[in-house]
C-alpha cells in the first residue's frame, strides 16, 4: 500500500510550468497564469482560487443521451469498489498538484461508491474521507466545497427535498446529514446545494407551494445541524433554470433570492453562480454574477461556459478572455470571491479522450482567467471606465436626485421639480464608447 | 357635437350574438362565450372579466421594426389632436359595447395626446378622462386598470424610475402622480407598473443596485400618494424579461417577488402576468400564473400568446383551448381573478387590416377562454385530477412526512427513519396519465 | 422454449379496447382511435400507420445526463445476451399486438447485442432477425423502417460517415451493408438515416466540405448496394439540427434538400420528419412536415413532441390535438403517408416507471392523432378553409398574375402593368379568421 | 447650392487618424485599423472592404416597437423632401470620407423619398442617383451593393415576390427593374435580395409551394433584365430565418442553397451572410460564413453582431475580436471577399444619440476587424492549426480512405476492410487543444 501511495499516474507529465513565450502548439504550459505573480495587490492564486471538480474530471466518461462512454482511464479497473475509488483519489491529487490547483470540490457519491444501503454508503464514504484528509494534508490542497448528490440515484427521480414522497425527502436528509459531517471533517470552506431534481416536469401532477415549503424546511434542518456540529463553511445555492428537470425551482439568482427571502433564509445562504446555467436562463454570461454581487449574495463561481447556440448545459472549459475579464472585474470589485473560488465545473469534450486533454483544458481555462484577471486589474486601476460610469449617475448627489436616492422624495415634489425645470436633456448612453473602452483592455 | 356623440362607427355590425351552432366561417359570432351562462357558480362574465386594451386595439397601426403602419381606420383624422382622441374614445366604447366586454385598460398616453410640456399633457388627459367618465357611466363599462406610459417617449430611453439622470426619474414621478389621480377618478380597479425601459442594455454602463434602489423608492412614493388620495385600486407589477431592453429588472414572477421582498414592498403589490412574457423568460405558458398564484401574488392576467418559435413579444390573440383551460383552472382554483381580469394585451396581425379583424380576433379569443372555462369547471367539478394529485402527496400527512411538512423534523430524525425503513419505493410520476386525463376535458 | 414462446408478459392487460364513453381516469382504453372506423375514405389504421419504436419503448431505461436508469422491466435479466434480446422481442410483439399497432421500427443494435467484433454482431443480429421474421408472420405486424445505430458506440464519437478517420467510415459502411440486408429480409418498407454524429462540435477542427462529400459518397454506396440486393424500401433522411452534436449537417428539411441536390441524390431519398427536431431548429411544430410535403419529399413522420421551453429533444408522446390536426391535414392533403407512417419516436417520462405507463402514453397519443385525423377530415371535407385559401391566390389565374405564375413575365411587363394600374389594394391576411375557422374543427 | 455643396457637417471632427498608442478613453481614433498597412499580402483596406450602410446610419432614428425615435440629426429638416435627401447624402459622403471607408450600401428608399406613385418614386430616385454618382466620383467611394426595399411599405405586408396578390408581385418587379438600373448606373459591385416579408406568418393561410415558385420566377426576371442591361454586379441573397415574418423562406445559407438548386438558380447567385441572422437561425456566429464558403457561395458579409440572450435582430456593431478573427480566417482562406465586402449592417444603440457615437461605433468595429485580420493572418502564416487539421483527415489519402473520398468504394469493400482490420483506434478530437491554439492568436 505504501508503495502504491507513491505511484505516479501521469508519467511524463511534470508540474505544469509557466512559460510566457511558449508557442501556439504548446498547450501544456501556462502562458499567462503565474500563480505567485502579484496583480492588484494579491497573487493570481489568491484572486483566482481555482478548483478542480471531481465529478467531470474524475468520474466523467463521456456518456451522453445518444452514446456510451468514450473516456477510459488506465487507473480505473471498471469496478465500483472502494479500492478503485482510493486509487482514483490519488490520481486526482496528483493531477491537481501537477496542475498547481489548490482546491477541489466533490459530491459525496463522486468520491465513494454508493452502498447497498445508507449505512454502507456512509462507511464507504468514511474510508475515502480518511484518505482525502491524508492527501489534503500531504499536498496542501483544500476542499473548496462539498455537496451531496441528491439527483442521480433513481430514488430522487421525482425530487429530493421536493419529492412527493416524504420517505425520499427523509432519505435526502439523512444523506445530507452525513454530507455536512464530511464537509466539516475535511474543512470544506463552503457547502453547495444544487437541486437538479427540485422542480417540476409537469404542472399537472405538481403542488409547487407544498414542494417549495418542504425544500425550505429541508434547508432549515441543514442549518440547525450545521450549527450543532459547528461547521462554519458558507452555505451556497447553485441556480439552474432547467435540465434535467423541465423547470427547476432555483431558476436563477433572483429566483433563489425570492425563495430565500420568502422563507427567511437569506442571511444563511449565498449563491454559487455557474455561467452556463445563467445563459440557459436567458441572461448574458455575467448577469447572475453581477446581480448576485449587487445583492451581496455572490459566494462562489462554477467557472465554465456553454455554447450560445445550444439549449443545454455543455459545461465547456471557459476559453473566452473577454468573458473572463467581465467575471474577474466583478470579483475584484467585491474584493475577492473567498471563501468561494473559481471551480471548473467543466468537462473535456466527449471526443477529447486523451489524458493530455484533461490538462490542456484546465490549462487553457486557467490562462483565460489569468488574462481576464490582468485585464480587469488594469481596467480597475486605470479607473477610466468607473469614472465614465459615475458620471452617468452624478445627478443623484444633488437636489431632487439626492432625495430620490435617499427615499425621501414625494411625487408632489417631483411634479413641482418638473413644472419648474421642464423636459430633461437627452443624454447618450454611449454603449459603444464603453464597449470600445473595454476592448482597450481585452 | 351632440350629434356626433351618437354617431355609429361600426355600421353593419350589431352586438355580437351567441350562436352555439354557427358554422366554421361564422367568425363574427360567439359559439362558446355566453356572458350570462352560469359555470361553476358564477356567470362566464364574472369569471372571465374580459378587458379590451386601448393601446393595441385603438392605437396600434401595424408598425414593426421593418415596416410602416398598415392599419388605417376611418375614424382617425391622422392628427394628434384632442378632438381626434375623443372621437377615437367613442369608437372604443362602441366597440366594447358591441363586443360585450365590460372592462378596458389604458396607458395615459393612449387616450390623450402628449402636450408640449407636462402641464399641457395633463390638461389633454383631463379632457379625455372627463369623456371616459361619461362614457363609462353611459355604458357601464369599467376601467380594469390604468397605467402610465413611461417607456415610449425618448426621455425614457435610458429608463424611467431607473434612469441614470434624476431629472428623468422626477419626470416619471410627476407623470405617475397624474396617472394615479386619473385612475382614482375613473374608479380603476387596479394600477399597473410595466417597466419596459427599467433594466440594462449593457452592464458596462450600468449600476444595477443604484437603479433598483431608485425603482423601489419610486414605488414607495407611489404608495404614499395612493394612500394620500385614497385610491384603493390594487397595485400590480407586470414582469417581462427583455424587449425592448436587453435585460428588464422585472424578469419574471419570482424576480419581481425577490425585488418586492428585498425592498419591503411585497404587501402592497401583486403581479399582472402576461403569458407571452412568461414564455420569453423561458418558462411554459402557464408557469408564472401558477407560481404567482401559489405565492398569493396573482393579481391579473394579460391574456395573450406568443409563437414558441419566435424570440420576441408577438402579442397574439390567445386561440389555444388547452392553454386557456390551464389558465382558467388556476383562476377557478384561487376563486377568481378579481379585482383583476383577463385583459387582451393582444393585437391583430399587422396584415389583418380590416375592421372586422378587430372583432374576429377578440371573439375568437373570448370563445377560446369560454371553452377553457367550461373545461376547467368540468375538470374541477369531477375532482379526478385533484384526487390523483393529492394521492401523490399523501405521505406528508403522517409520520416523518408530517414533521417535514410542519418544519419540525431534524436531520437526525430523518437519518433514524431511513436506518429503520430503508430505501423508499419507486413511485411513477404518471405524467402521461395526467396528460391523458387533461385531454378528457380539452 | 415452445412454452416460453407463449408466455404472456403483460398479465391482466388485454387488447386495448375502443370505448368512446370512457371516463377521465380510464386512460387504458381508446376513446377516439377505432382502427377500423372509416374516415375520409380509409380506415383510421390505414391513414395513421402507427408504429412503435423499439429504442425508447424497449431499450429506454430512463437514463439522463444527470441520473441513472429508473425503469426496470420484469422481463429483463440485466444481461446483454441474445437470450434476453429474444425474450424482449417477444414482449415487444405482445405489447404491439395488445396495443393494436401494426408497425414497428428499430436500429440494428436495439434488437440484438453488439458483439466483440462485426462478425459476432452480425451473427447476433441474424438470430434476432430470424425471430422477428417469425413474429412478424405470426402477428401480421410489419417493419415500417429499419436503421443502423451509427452514433452510440464510442467509435462513432467523431462521426460515422463523416468521421475524420476513414477506418470509422468503413466500419459504418460495413454495418450499413448488414443493415440493408436485414431491412430487405424483414420487408422493411423504408430505411432511415439519422446522422446524430454527422456534424461538428467545433469548426476549428473540422473540414466541413470534406465531411459532406464523404457523407454523400456513403449514401451512394448505400444506393448501389440497395439496387444490388433488390431492396425496394424507401430511403429516408431524418433531419435534426443539433444534439448530440453541436451542429448536425441534416439541420432541417431544407438543409437536407440542399445536400441531396448538391450531390445529385434528391431522387433517391425522402425525409422522415420528427416535429421535436423541427422545433429545435427554430421552426413551428408542423413546419418541416409542410415544407417537405410541398417539395414532394415527405416520406414518414416520427410523431412526437418537445416542450417549447426546453432546448433539447424530450421525445414526449404527442398529446396536443391541435398539433395532431395540423399533421393529419398535411397527410390527408398529400393522400397519405405510405410507405411511411406515424412512428412514435417518443419515450415515457423517466419518472413514468410502471408498465401501464407504456400503454397509457401510446394510447393517449394514438387518441390525440385519431382526434386530429377526424378534425382534419371534417376540415377538408367542408372545404371552407381551402376555399378561403384559394381566394387569396386567385389573382394568379389571370393577366400578369398568370404570367408570373408561368414564369413568362418580364420586369418590363410588370413595370408597364404598374404604370397603368397603380397601387395595389391592401388585402387583409385575415390570420385570426383562419385561426378561428381552425378552432371550429379542433 | 454650390456653397452648401461644400458645407462641413461634422465640424470639429477630422479624418479619423490611426494612433496605435492611444489611451482607453480615446475611442475616436483607430488603434488597430491602418488602411494602408500590408497584412498577408494585401492592405487592410483591400482585405476588409468596409462599407457603411445607409439605412441604419443615415435613416435610423432609434425607433423601436415600444418607443419613438430618439436620434435627431442637425442636418435633417424633418421633411421627406428630395432636398433633405440630398443634404443627407452629402453628410453621408462626408462621414464615410472622414471615417476612411471606401464603400457604401443602400436600399432605393433609403436615399430618395417614395413618391405618390412609382413614376414619382423613380424620378426622386434619379435625382439622388445623379448626386450619388457625382459624390462617388468626387470622393472615390464606391457602391458595394444596392438593393430595393420591398418590405417596409404597407403594400408589401403580405410579401413582395411571394405576395398572394399578383398585383403586388408586379409592383415589386417594377421597383426591382428600376433598382437594377440604378445599381448599373452607379457601378454597384453587387445587388442584394433580402426577403423580409417573403415567408409566412401562418401556415393556415399560405400556399408555400406557390409562393416559392413565384419567388423563383421573380429572380429569373431579374436575371433576364440584368443581362439585358449589361449589369455585371454579383447577385446575392441574404438569409434571415425570421423577423419581421414568422418564417422567412431564406432561413439560412443551406436553405437558400436548396431553393436556388431546386429552381436552377445556383449559378447566378451567391450569399450575403449576416452573422446576427445566422445566430437567430440557431447556429454559431460564423456558421453560415463557413458553410457558404465551403459551397463556394460566400459573396459578402453584413458584419454585425447580436446578443446571444436576445431573440431578435439587434444589429449591433461587432466588437468581439475572437469572432472577427474567425470571420477573417475564412475570408483569408478563400482569398478575399471581393466583389463583396464587410458592410456594417449595424446601428448605434437607440440610446447612443450623439453624432460622435456614429463614429465611435464604426471605429470600434473596424478596429475589432483589424485585430481579427491580423490575428487570422498570423494564424494562417504559422500554419500550425492547419497542420493539426490536416493530420485529422490524413487517412483519406490512402487505402479505403482514398476510395471513399473518391466515391469509388463499395459497402462490400468496406465490410472486407473491417473484417480484416477490425475496430478503429479511438482518436481524440482535441477540441480544447484547438481552442487553446486559437487563443494564442486572439
Amino acid at each position: 500500500m505504501a508503495a502504491s501511495d507513491k505511484q505516479e499516474f501521469f508519467k511524463g507529465i511534470g508540474k505544469i510550468p509557466f512559460k510566457a513565450d511558449a508557442g501556439p502548439e504548446d498547450t501544456m504550459v501556462f502562458k499567462h497564469y503565474n500563480a505567485s505573480q502579484v496583480v492588484h495587490g494579491k497573487t493570481m492564486e489568491e484572486w483566482c482560487r481555482f478548483s478542480v471538480c471531481y465529478w467531470h474530471t474524475f468520474r466523467g466518461v463521456g456518456l451522453d443521451p445518444f452514446g456510451a462512454g468514450t473516456i477510459e482511464r488506465e487507473w480505473e479497473d471498471e469496478s465500483d469498489s472502494v479500492e478503485n475509488a482510493k486509487r482514483r483519489m490519488r490520481v486526482a491529487f496528483e493531477f491537481m498538484a501537477k496542475l498547481g490547483v489548490k482546491y477541489y470540490c466533490f459530491h459525496d457519491r463522486d468520491i465513494a461508491p454508493e452502498g447497498k444501503d445508507l449505512a454502507e454508503s456512509n462507511r464507504n464514504l468514511d474510508a475515502l474521507v480518511d484518505l482525502a484528509a491524508q492527501l489534503q494534508k500531504e499536498t496542501g490542497i483544500k476542499l473548496l466545497w462539498a455537496t451531496c448528490n441528491l439527483f442521480s440515484h433513481p430514488r430522487y427521480m421525482n425530487g429530493a427535498s421536493t419529492n412527493p414522497d416524504a420517505h425520499v425527502v427523509a432519505y435526502a436528509a439523512a444523506a445530507l446529514k452525513k454530507g455536512l459531517e464530511v464537509a466539516h471533517k475535511l474543512g470544506a470552506e463552503n457547502y453547495v446545494f444544487w437541486g437538479g431534481r427540485e422542480g417540476y416536469n409537469s404542472l399537472l401532477n405538481t403542488d409547487v407551494l407544498a414542494e417549495l415549503t418542504h425544500m425550505a424546511n429541508f434547508f432549515k434542518m441543514a442549518l440547525a445541524y450545521k450549527k450543532k456540529i459547528g461547521f462554519t463553511g458558507q452555505f451556497l445555492i447553485e441556480p439552474k433554470p432547467k435540465e434535467p428537470t423541465k423547470h427547476q425551482y432555483d431558476y436563477d439568482a433572483m429566483t433563489v433570492i425570492a425563495f430565500l427571502k420568502n422563507f427567511g433564509l437569506e442571511k444563511d445562504f449565498k449563491i454559487n453562480v455557474e455561467p452556463n446555467h445563467t445563459t440557459l436562463a436567458g441572461h448574458c454570461y455575467e448577469h447572475d454574477i453581477v446581480m448576485a454581487s449587487a445583492f451581496g449574495m455572490l459566494g462562489s463561481i462554477d467557472s465554465n461556459t456553454g455554447s450560445p447556440d445550444l439549449g443545454w448545459d455543455t459545461d465547456q472549459f471557459p476559453m473566452d478572455t473577454k468573458a473572463c475579464t467581465m467575471v474577474m472585474k466583478t470579483v475584484l470589485e467585491q474584493g475577492g470571491i473567498q471563501p468561494g473560488g473559481l471551480n471548473f465545473d467543466a468537462k473535456v469534450r466527449r471526443e477529447s479522450t486523451e489524458v493530455s486533454d484533461m490538462f490542456i483544458a484546465h490549462i487553457g481555462a486557467m490562462d483565460a482567467f489569468a488574462r481576464g484577471l490582468k485585464n480587469a486589474a488594469r481596467l480597475i486601476e486605470d479607473g477610466i471606465i468607473k469614472k465614465n460610469l459615475e458620471a452617468r449617475y452624478k445627478s443623484f448627489s444633488v437636489d431632487i436626485g439626492a432625495k430620490i436616492k435617499a427615499g425621501s422624495a414625494t411625487l408632489e415634489e417631483c411634479e413641482a421639480f418638473i413644472l419648474k425645470n421642464g423636459e430633461p436633456k437627452k443624454t447618450s448612453g454611449k454603449q459603444e464608447h464603453f464597449e470600445s473602452m473595454l476592448n482597450h483592455y481585452v
